[in-house]
């Protein structure tokens, strides 16, 4: 009996039985299950936690053709979606982690949850720095940031650096990587407030909005008339097409998506393609993932920055869990005002 | 008027005003001219040789508009073809040669020539292995090969090795490489005779006649069931789409050369571009220029192997400086048995 007196509410959001392309608020649906705060003796391994914040990210689509080697699922039918997130650790039986601890990493959309996978879960060391840092500026989109721009993208300093996507989750944290190097930067966005910002809070050079711009190849020419040494790609197709038609020689394409392809039934030819021969392009593809071993650098190199104030980062946070929806839809259709996350809970 | 009598006739290849695209016989004609055998005294670090071997090579063609980027010029109106060779030294203005020297580099298709741009030439410090090699196997065209195996490449054992234009004069050395690495290696080639000799003659696994495959992506499934690790790319266009379909994770490209695309109005459009983001990819071009400094390291390595005879290599040499317009030609339409050479004067 004192068991069952221990089992508290726990709110979910679930998935629907398919979710295709971009996952919109109907796609998703709330229930409230209820679970024991204490783990069962014999789970070893796992940690069972308070979600405090989840994060909205552009890989927690639905699946397509182009993704069937896509190796992340954040939707299984009637399921709770899976995410990153910050979270408080309430009971563990894993010996690296322990009641009280702060943590980051994969978890899933509700109030509280058993993570059994640990080994994409890292402690919180340093809180002194706002916890939500930990979904974005400090968290999976910080660390892509850190690894495409410096172990693939391989920076000079005076290097011409363009960022598709400028002002989402990692591509706000390269620019001003790239500016801390001594980079001529420029970002492209989908608003005008995303430009303004871009310029105004983040240092970068130049700014503009892709959808005011008839050609971008003429776009291009305009801000990079020496051509362009790193392109740190988000979106692909047309843009990656321009991008292409205006690298300097040995130039870097730094692959961290093309979001504009995932939801079209056949992807864009890429013409331009053909240019890296003469250029003696590289364009490589990541996942950040290969790269976790060099989190303690990457804290090493980041932490004084944003004390210091020198690296700073827009986020939009949305209250309550049942925002969640709302906010990871709005993430999709361009609207977040900065990094999407949702606040759950308070430590 | 002692000088009047030193002056020998010189037979020259000469290009027409203008090419486009693949060179044809009807593009190149001779003249003979006259030439004296010693350098005047201002002739500064110029070098004066005897061209024995010539060399033709899928770069030497004219401009078309994906090549305005191109740095590599053949053919200029009225002049003599530009292209590497080996060359015996006459007479020499440059402290690094002297003659009687025997030298490999950028020379042009006449008798005798007068070099002055000899920062690509090179000693020839080997004589016991085929002069005519060092236009191919020990020039240009292998470390082309050495260069983009493995510094692009970055190859290992067990890797799974696709190579284009297989029988060409770079990918002959790409798959015996691979071969010495203990990686599985196919080719491909345009006939049957090449897809015969690839396998008795340069020890690949396997090769196939593209010309008839239907359908390249079912083509590289039935030899590459697990997947590609490393494509070593010199035609690009359908082989490459086909090679994207079947990339293993973390696999590379490694791009030499896409001579499928240099003679379109536009270059196809790559639609399986997308695939490097699920599957990590990393595409590089590069150029041989850029590892020249690692000549001594390449000869290192591959030197033992052509003395144990661990590496072969195919030749077609055509005798003559008058069959040079046709050896070209004939490189270029896929007639050639091997690397194709023109043998212009014994030592």
């Amino acid at each position: 009996m004192a068991q069952v007196e221990e089992q508290v509410s726990n709110k979910q959001v679930l998935a629907v039985s398919h979710i295709t392309g971009d996952p919109k608020q109907t796609d998703m649906y709330f229930h409230t299950s209820t679970i024991s705060l204490q783990l069962p003796p014999e789970s070893s391994d796992s940690v069972l936690v308070k979600n405090l914040y989840l994060s909205c990210d552009p890989y927690m689509r639905g699946s397509k053709r182009t993704d069937r080697k896509n190796i992340f699922y954040s939707f299984s039918p009637d399921s709770p979606i899976v995410g990153y997130g910050v979270c408080k650790v309430l009971d563990s039986k894993h010996p690296d982690f322990k009641k009280g601890d702060l943590v980051w990493g994969v978890t899933t959309w509700e109030e509280y949850s058993i993570i059994t996978m640990t080994d994409q879960l890292f402690k919180v060391e340093h809180s002194d720095i706002p916890l939500s840092y930990y979904t974005g500026l400090l968290g999976m989109p910080g660390m892509t940031a850190y690894a495409g721009f410096y172990e693939v993208g391989v920076p000079k300093k005076g290097d011409y650096v363009f960022i598709s996507s400028a002002f989402g989750a990692v591509g706000q944290l390269v620019g001003q990587l790239a500016k801390l190097m001594g980079c001529y930067v420029v970002g492209s966005a989908g608003s005008k407030d995303k430009v303004e910002l871009l310029k105004s809070k983040l240092g970068f050079d130049e700014a503009f909005n892709y959808k005011e711009e008839q050609d971008l190849d003429a776009t291009l020419k305009r801000y990079f008339p020496e051509g362009i040494d790193i392109y740190f790609e988000n979106v692909g197709g047309d843009m990656l097409e321009a991008a292409l038609a205006n690298m300097r020689r040995r130039g870097r394409i730094v692959v961290a998506g093309m979001i504009s392809q995932y939801n079209l039934d056949e992807p864009q030819g890429i013409k331009n393609l053909v240019n890296i021969v003469f250029m003696q392009i590289k364009i490589e593809a990541y996942i950040v993932f290969d790269y976790y071993h060099l989190y303690p650098k990457f804290l090493e190199t980041v932490l004084p920055y944003i004390r210091e104030g020198k690296i700073t980062y827009a986020e939009d946070i949305a209250q309550g869990l049942e925002s969640g929806p709302a906010a990871l839809e709005a993430m999709f259709t361009g609207r977040s005002a900065g990094k999407q996350v949702v606040l759950v809970a308070q430590q």
